[in-house]
């Protein structure tokens, strides 16, 4: 999207006022996110960033008659105040105080705040409407999102095919899946079950798209019935030969119904009594708060998908670990032009060259998010995205952090690199070493079944606390098999109380940022696993494999810091490296690997 | 109490079931807690050993027309089966089926099951009745609990005489402690509070009194106004001049009613429209639901008392740290009277040794808990009570565990030592060291102002997990102050969510146990302080001091699995105990002392 100009933004946040006043509305709320709740939108759907001009993944503006707020997070105050210059926006960060606290403390009189029921989910609404209980303001679902009215020239939806996922990925049939949900659905008492997140729907139907630019999806909902009954809500155009023929293997009894058609069943299963699972986190205001609609049939529980789609199968696991040799190569042979290229290297052109490796792997689908390419300060900051005006070039005694992946058929990947570029500094090897500890003690974490991430994440954290620093984002995240590169419902974080189980794919990710100055952040994917070499096997415990392949820079690491534990854990880990990358480089690089991989003591 | 042989325990629950059948019951619970529902009861309570010879701290028992259970934890399981020897009645543990769990699955035709009103909680009966929906049984609220009937030659009523509990080691006058619950009170809008637990009636009006054995209380409940007014409800004749003086110098208006009448003064309150706050977990169904008491006239919330208790002020800081060093000499004396005494030396005589030598220091109460003095095998169970038969005497080459406290005026301790008597099996010296590093991960740990016990709890285990192994109990438990040895509401335990906040006084006990081999624990208590050596103070962050003064047995350390911060913990720790006891040693002894402390490498 263009970058939009500030008088432009005026103008459009006075034409949303007049619309409020003639709707006797005193406010409006926009989120980032589209009617699929998920992190990201397609071009067509960012009406955020078009009103605003904010192109951060999560954020929510508030309009009212005299001021615009525009809520954000840490990772994005920078980019908020930079994106919405001129405007008049005040940009709030979350953290300090939400947007209900901020109406509680600011609002005196009555006014009624307008919301597009598509873009909150059915809890959101629920939370909202509680706190603003006995307050002076309230919150009215609106028919159209003024944004809808007013955008001009905007992007067309997106409308790629359903390609469907070959077996030989999946792991499990689609049918299979099905049946087990079913079977779930019946043990729930649910005659029907509304999937209203894309990725969930995808690994369902083991089926693919490109409506987004990083997650192979299709933007679609569907209703599951308890017999394995599938109604597909998406344009028939979407469907052709090949995908038509996979969906009717899925069931005895597949439609293709047009979007909106949704309501149409869901007012049927209820004139039939029939009970519909809903997932309140998931699932759109809109579709249960809709006219007509009873929300006494709803059951609402969590999604039945999530967990089954978390804990990948052995096909998966293989896919991810291969997928990972790729990932690896194409990341090796970035390190090595890094340390050799005669060029002058900017941020630009080393993430447009790692870029260009990770593509050329086979089986590669597309980026699994926008590369984060930070040199020096950049580094700092946690979720940079390089543009021809900050882009820095490359010059001696710094450091360079990267974090890129790919969206591979046979997994996802995440990983993130720390690079010395010339000498580093003390500093920069003492909190490297300090982040290399945290990623080691969650690497190397043995844990009982029934461990949740949240008891994990002091294991990183300790090493940051002795020292009176800490990092503002989660230690891990899920990962998806060639879905969302960001995937419920597991976590390494505090406050995350689902129980880690094998099969379970997560990031392992402390870093640490000197505002101004550098950013650190070591992360590998992982696999929760059953522990094999248990001496007791009293109790069944679990640790993590690491997936990711592609050497630290021992220049940033002080051996004396380390303990014996974690040296050998840093020789293992070079050799797998090593061993596993060695074979797909060139003589030349196979030997600078060796190097870079060699056993210390 | 006399042990109950197996005959009269059968007349007992006989009889129970005569008195059942007259009332139309078919079932009756009777929980180990007396009326207010603590750990510890008086004889004249202990309803549960009277009727089935069990005298475990925790414990329940269902008796039905063909059957009687008793549900108990892994910590009572063997005790619980050797104490109903031949009674017929079976020992469930209660982690492998809850008592309401077995009613389920076992409970085919309607049944009704009574309990005594004053032993249960009322969120204890709000669960029951919940869980109980639905299903063939139901409970039944009885106005005489039949024990009470039957039980001749009953232990008297403790009525022990309140004692004040003087400013120099309470730090906070009783006046102000209601001025702030006044407060407190006013903002949650609440005209009154009625205290159940005795401990924290104890904290709140400065008083102490010998009502129970080890913690040094009275058991009476109370009602404070928010205007600051005091109802004790208690038996006047406790209160001797100096006691009523010390009351009435708490508040203006100071009533004493003899026990009963609370539910006059509830009535009052409630026809007078006022709110009254209760905690529902220490508050007995009898309370609550009394006839002609609205259970709406409540405000349910936590006890307001919990936290300023269990945040000590600088003088109890101070008493506590004091109280060590009292009880480290007494500990210092008894280790060297172990290791050099050419007597014969059985579980009971050191128990006698060392509960003899903490008694001659000044101001000692009482044990804080009945001494575990387990040698060998004995040392596996963790709440070992050593009995004439079960003694053992200490033979060369194995283990003994110790695990004391007292009650002083200036603080209560609790601290356990694992001591080799001649020469330690490398398994004992393996397990210690793994115990030791858990210990040390505890009492190391820095962590930002916000972190609950659950969060740190996995610093120990994970050393166990490590090896497939774990320990039943908590890491740590709170403490009070010249009060009840375990203190909520702050604990080190998976599922503690109470935030650690600075003058919390908690344990620090990772064990292991080989059943049927040896035990080892290593406890010391900690207060939470702010971390001083903060480099960057950027946040505040916490960490422990740790209290308890004696020396680790060297002979079980394998020196080879510390690191270095290990072992500078290690040199610190001794160095410490040695600089503090050493001084109130005889010249021998601070010479054996300051070997037992010298410096490792």
């Amino acid at each position: 999207m263009l970058k939009t100009n500030h008088t432009t933004i005026k103008r459009r946040i006075s034409k949303i006022r007049s619309y409020l006043n003639k709707n006797n509305l005193e406010g409006f709320i926009q989120p980032r996110s589209d009617s699929y709740l998920g992190e990201y939108v397609p071009k067509h759907s960012a009406r955020l960033e078009w009103l605003c001009g904010f192109s951060g993944s999560a954020g929510e503006i508030l309009i009212l008659p005299n001021k615009v707020l525009l809520f954000v997070d840490s990772r994005y105050t920078l980019q908020a105040i930079k994106e919405t210059k001129n405007t008049g926006i005040k940009v709030i960060l979350v953290s300090e105080i939400s947007l209900i606290d901020w109406l509680k403390n600011n609002i005196k009189q009555n006014i009624t705040i307008g919301f597009d029921p598509w873009l909150y989910s059915v809890s959101k609404i629920n939370e909202i409407n509680k706190f603003s209980q006995k307050e002076k303001f309230n919150f009215r679902s609106i028919s159209l999102n003024p944004i809808d009215l007013l955008w001009e020239n905007r992007p067309k939806k997106p409308s790629s095919l359903i390609v469907p996922h070959p077996i030989k990925y999946a792991g499990i049939s689609a049918k299979k899946k099905i049946k087990n949900l079913s079977y779930n659905m019946k043990q729930n008492k649910a005659d029907a079950f509304i999937i209203c997140q894309p990725d969930s729907l995808a690994w369902l139907l083991n089926i693919r798209g490109r409506d987004l630019i990083h997650t192979p999806i299709i933007l679609a909902r569907a209703i599951i019935l308890s017999n394995g009954d599938i109604y597909i809500f998406i344009n028939k155009n979407r469907i052709d030969t090949k995908a038509l023929k996979h969906l009717q293997l899925c069931s005895r009894i597949i439609k293709i119904y047009s979007e909106e058609l949704i309501f149409k069943l869901i007012r049927e299963l209820i004139t039939k009594n029939k009970k519909i699972w809903i997932d309140t986190t998931f699932t759109p205001h809109a579709i249960v708060y809709s006219k007509k609609i009873k929300s006494s049939s709803f059951i609402k529980k969590p999604c039945p998908i999530e967990l089954p789609k978390s804990i990948k199968n052995k096909t998966e696991i293989k896919g991810s670990i291969e997928a990972h040799k790729k990932d690896g190569t194409a990341l090796c042979n970035f390190i090595h032009w890094l340390s050799t290229s005669k060029q002058k290297i900017t941020e630009i052109s080393a993430s447009e060259k790692i870029d260009n490796l990770r593509s050329k792997q086979s089986n590669f689908i597309c980026k699994s998010f926008e590369t984060i390419s930070g040199f020096s300060s950049n580094g700092a900051i946690v979720h940079y995205k390089v543009s021809k005006t900050s882009n820095l070039e490359f010059k001696k005694n710094n450091l360079y952090l990267v974090d890129s992946g790919g969206q591979y058929l046979e997994g996802t990947t995440d990983v993130t690199r720390s690079i010395a570029i010339g000498k580093p500094s003390n500093d920069m090897i003492r909190y490297f070493t300090i982040v290399l500890k945290a990623h080691i003690s969650i690497a190397n974490a043995i844990f009982p079944c029934g461990t949740s991430g949240h008891e994990l994440d002091i294991l990183a954290r300790k090493y940051f606390w002795q020292e009176g620093i800490d990092y503002g984002h989660s230690t891990g995240h899920g990962v998806g098999s060639c879905l969302s590169v960001h995937e419920g419902p597991q976590r390494i974080s505090k406050g995350s109380n689902t129980i880690l189980e094998p099969g379970m794919i997560l990031s392992n990710e402390p870093g640490f940022y000197l505002k101004n100055n550098f950013g650190i952040r070591i992360e590998n994917l992982m696999i929760v696993e059953k522990f094999k070499k248990n001496k007791f096997n009293k109790k069944l415990m679990l640790s993590f494999k690491t997936l990711t392949l592609a050497p630290l820079d021992k220049k940033l690491i002080n051996y004396k810091a380390l303990s014996k534990d974690e040296i050998n854990w840093l020789n293992d880990y070079h050799l797998l490296v090593y061993k596993t990358i060695g074979p797909s480089l060139t003589k030349e690089k196979k030997y600078w690997l060796k190097n870079m991989c060699k056993e210390v003591k």
